[in-house]
């Protein structure tokens, strides 16, 4: 049990409470409760005895109360430890909407000996009390951050636990290279000769599994680069002569997925700015067309105005016409893709001209939507190629979802790769063993086998309340 | 049952589904499910056989799937009918929060075959299968769109029937009334002589239960003055002379209930407003202190540039020094209650001139909070004191809550003084009888046990999606 200090900390099995819904005017809120003598407090401000004696997963209908003054009518979902999230006894109540009851309830529940519950402390119960591994947790508020059906459906796969078991294969494998290891240290000095002891030495046993443990590792800390792009999303950049469809290029990529547009309101910008999905990829898309376009020079514009702009682009669609002139906006240090697009394709196809300087652009109409999918997929691969990925990674593949995971796979890597670099220059087997254990610590905080009270703390508190 | 026609209607059982809660970065979502056949069809894309054999009231963990996929981990709470909200075999969902993952569990059920519930469907199905009347189900949505403690304490009080046992009482007061008319109805005329006929006719019996039910009507009538001030809230402006601390009292008033501010954010409007709760009712409190106050005319300040602000004034709240020139301002022919307040009483008590034509101010520290309490009950005192209410109503008292029961009240009070009247002019008792069972309709279009599809429609369209 990790003890994180004496003021209200993660560390204990207190009676705490949580909105674990939006406030807002929906039908529900929703407060979960969850601690040791959770049920028996929350009976205690309940209508009847209903709750104290409910077996586990039952639901219980009835009224909150203070006194003799009914709070709200509920529904309370008991739950009996182990069986729960958490691991503890806990209770989720079905109070009504708004803002209000559900405020009630909650002030009543506090005066009752609820503590409020801080954040991710449910999570953290959970993986306390061994119901989930740490991998399982961080996928949960994955789960709650997703902006795409794909980066929710990575994230289940980790809930699923994906990467748990990638983690616990590679790991065993490094065990075994260890216990190897272990034996050819076992021999005492004295029962082999100084020759032998140099073989000895210099041979680091399961070098071929080290290796495909290596390669395992690489394949999950390469992953992260594409788990970003589905988690953070990238910004797309529309920009262009002027009259060149850059506004109904703009409309076209959000008719793709009206339901997670959000045009931001009221925006004292001058460009135009909305979010949408492209094939599970969350994309800020901006349109330049806002800018006030001062007579007909493209530098003027694109290279003036939208300079800062251009900056934040991760990629950018970049609408030309016949006059190449348009093509001197590429000069870009960053490395940032463009895609040259071809509009009103349903007027005039690409000219014959092309490809000109190894420019083939994408043919669309934003208008009749014509090669929008094609466009789509260039958007994809584009982002993609700029990882460090050979092909897309296949969705059964274990991922990492977290920076914190990353960063561990990386140093699991590390020490492993220098492991087996001593092995090369034969140093001697008791300097190479230790870092093969500091890889599999590494790999132990990744599921939380292995981990520090500061460690946990900073992870979960990061999580919403209520989680 | 009513019908309201073939299209997706309120007339029917079909399992529909619908988010109970507001989408956000939250750690639950959740879906509700009713309907014949509900239960059957979400466990056709549930994990395990759990949901189709669970008893009533029991909570079934598992994943929402899709052939192979797993979409989400929920928890599934099984309701059978008619023990469940709203009398049907239901189900609660509890989703991970966030934006996606209750979207694509809500994809799925789609596509098993719920229909998205219209708004209020869940109660509407409630109030048909005789779970609730017409009464609770209004009080249901009141809770949820209550702004403050009273006005969720008074709808709580409608979800436990106050209304409903008023309304039934008065009601059958009525069917007394109207039991004794039938029997002299009863008399066939060639029983009676012309002159018994006559003095029969203009004699409706029970006169002293009629009024007494008249009474309770007019009070019920009245209460809706009240309610819609804790439900609407009202708008208090803070006025007077410049650097006589408006901003200060305003900052003091908000302080008392931070949790409901909520200050208008990058608002262009020369003044500032905020929410707030006082003594129960929801108040829009708007600072003039942020209009640009020029040189140190009153007039200026207060008549010509404050005047459309003044206009919006449920109270005022003027700010006095010991010039009394600026009482100039308490021209108003709209009749809205003004309130002197002696600011920095810190610093100087009221003078002894006061009171001044009548006028004896408040005195209130903005620094220190003295006076504070006092002038929430003077504000409380002269909101209400606008109703005809001679006294606040008491807390047990039945009240309205929605206008449309207030009208129904006003019509049985309109039909049942017409009797009265009628029966004063000596009017024949076959023609006073029709307008009690008017009134006794009326009441019973309050409790839903008289309505017409059209009238329910209207109403529960009103609800929130999922409620």
């Amino acid at each position: 049990m990790v003890n994180t200090g004496s003021r209200a900390s993660y560390g204990d099995e207190a009676p705490v409470a949580a909105f674990a819904t939006t406030p807002g005017s929906s039908a529900l809120t929703i407060i979960r409760c969850s601690g040791k003598g959770s049920i028996e407090l929350a009976a205690s401000v309940f209508s009847s005895a209903g709750i104290k004696d409910a077996p586990g997963n039952t639901v219980v209908h009835g009224w909150i109360v203070q006194g003799d003054e009914k709070i709200d009518e509920v529904l309370v979902s008991v739950f009996r430890a182990p069986k729960s999230y958490t691991g503890e006894d806990s209770l989720d109540i079905s109070c009504h909407g708004g803002n209000s009851a559900g405020k009630a309830v909650m002030t009543v529940l506090k005066h009752a000996g609820f503590r409020e519950a801080l954040p991710g402390e449910f999570t953290f119960r959970a993986f306390m009390n061994g119901k989930i591994d740490l991998t399982k947790s961080e996928s949960v508020m994955e789960i709650v951050c997703a902006k795409t059906e794909v980066s929710r459906r990575h994230a289940v796969s980790r809930l699923c636990g994906s990467l748990k078991k990638e983690i616990d294969e590679i790991k065993n494998l490094l065990v075994q290279v260890l216990a190897g290891a272990e034996i050819y240290l076992d021999y005492s000095e004295d029962e082999v000769s100084a020759d032998d002891a140099d073989e000895i030495a210099g041979r680091l046993p399961g070098k071929n599994i080290a290796l495909q443990a290596l390669s395992r590792l690489k394949k999950l800390s390469n992953s992260w680069q594409v788990e970003r792009i589905y988690q953070e999303g990238i910004t797309l950049v529309i920009a262009g002569p002027p009259n060149a469809g850059k506004s109904s290029l703009f409309n076209l990529l959000l008719k793709e997925d009206r339901s997670i547009v959000t045009e931001i309101p009221g925006t004292t910008r001058d460009w135009i700015e909305a979010f949408a999905s492209i094939e599970g990829i969350p994309i800020r898309i901006i349109d330049t067309a806002g800018l006030r376009e001062a007579g007909d020079s493209v530098e003027k514009i694109g290279i003036e105005r939208s300079k800062k702009i251009l900056q934040e682009a991760d990629i950018i669609l970049y609408l030309i016409n016949e006059d190449l002139n348009d093509l001197r906006l590429n000069d870009n240090s960053k490395k940032i893709p463009y895609l040259y697009i071809w509009n009103k394709c349903d007027i005039t196809p690409v000219p014959a001209s092309f490809p000109v300087h190894d420019i083939k652009p994408i043919s669309v109409s934003a208008k009749t939507g014509e090669g929008l999918s094609e466009l789509n997929s260039a958007i994809t691969s584009a982002i993609l190629r700029q990882t460090t990925l050979v092909n897309e990674p296949n969705a059964q593949d274990a991922s990492v979802g977290t920076e914190r995971q990353k960063k561990l796979v990386d140093a699991a890597c590390c020490a492993l790769e220098e492991a087996l670099a001593m092995r090369e220059n034969n140093s001697p087997l008791d300097l190479i063993a230790p870092l093969i254990r500091d890889a599999v610590n590494s790999l132990g905080e990744i599921t939380g086998e292995v981990s520090t009270a500061d460690i946990l703390e900073e992870m979960f508190s990061k999580f919403c309340v209520g989680k």
